[in-house]
């Protein structure tokens, strides 16, 4: 499990004054970032302009329960469910003050951005997984 | 079932140059608003600013088959698959050239901004949603 | 001058209720794109593509009169200020129901994203810029 | 002055593969709101939601001179150029490992969101300005 705090910006709201629902999955890219930029030296940045790698998503399952305002905190919960040979999935459980208030499940698929297509996970990458397995 | 073109923007990209994944949620919200705009007078900003009532997503599911770039336009289908007492369940399908790069299926829940809660779809609400049911 | 109606969407304005102020650049930008997408038939993206050429801003001045709210238009003029060998002014006056709420003023230099670095602009281009010169 | 760094987020480039020029004013505004919650107890979110205050962009200059990528940590130094009665100008200047990449000014207005009207600085906020006066 990797824990990331991210505060509400002062532009995440939307004409109904909460987190607009689509800047929930902005947040969750933003955990995964974080997660790989905590356990790889050159961090999600160093995978996509060196190594030409990525995790595109390519299935997600969302849940929002209680919604978030400017001045609150999503306390991000990073848990891996699934490590396939290609692929993953990671659960993003999002809380304000204890309470779940959304729940993202992401299949992302280590990718190569040349060809543009899936290819199985090396080493160190796996190995990021599996520490943050459930 | 209502059709929108949406085409990629300049800004929609990431860094590993296709259109980052939260946005195509973005994409879905345009095209729901853009069918409660044509089918009502006062459109989505009436509902919003002078109904308070809104349409926030409680469920998602996605799945992203074919990337999209900046010069794509994508192609978005709206069906309402599901209409409820209060929720009502939305598909949105998106091409690109005829190729389907993304399905998102949205519920949604008419909820009263003041308190803050779902309510029973009005008769006119209930209407647009039926008129383009599946 | 060219003009270009910009509805504000649900998701522009801020936890202050009002249009976030960046998002006033995008307006301007978007408005661009539109003015090139209007005069040249590969648009900006084939320009950015296909031409490895895009307009980058280099310099901005701006000022912010009235707020926008949610249920408004944006109504953009883009006039074209001053055309030099590589670079360009562009003035974007954006009103509501014919009252300024905000005039942004960009310079931008046609660059190569190969060497990112400026170059002369080609007569297409240039012919583009003077017919909406002011 | 006051020093913030703001990594660039992998969504934050655009189709020309850098950091779009919009996406700089967040930063100015992330920076502004992280000095401000440096400062006040409650942070800007009390200051929006709890005093109904807000510092709402009424003039901007800006020059970009070089481009961020993903991977880049744009830091930030803010200083207060001038204090009025009820405006101040705060100066933005982005460096990348020292080389200056962008400069904003941004003059503010404290705002009061329900008439939605300038006032003067109360003392608890000029003092925030002060102390980060150039």
């Amino acid at each position: 499990m990797f824990a990331f705090d991210r505060p509400v910006q002062f532009q995440d709201v939307d004409a109904a004054g909460i987190v607009f629902f689509a800047r929930f999955f902005v947040y969750a890219h933003d955990a995964m970032v974080a997660l790989v930029d905590h356990e790889l030296s050159d961090g999600y940045a160093g995978l996509i302009n060196d190594r030409r790698l990525g995790l595109p998503v390519v299935h997600v399952e969302a849940d929002f329960k209680v919604p978030l305002r400017f001045g609150d905190v999503a306390s991000i919960e990073v848990t891996v469910m699934r490590i396939g040979q290609k692929s993953s999935t990671l659960r993003f459980t999002m809380k304000k003050q204890g309470v779940v208030c959304a729940v993202i499940t992401n299949t992302v698929v280590l990718t190569d951005f040349g060809p543009l297509k899936g290819i199985e996970f090396p080493e160190d990458i796996r190995g990021i997984l599996q520490k943050h397995a459930s």
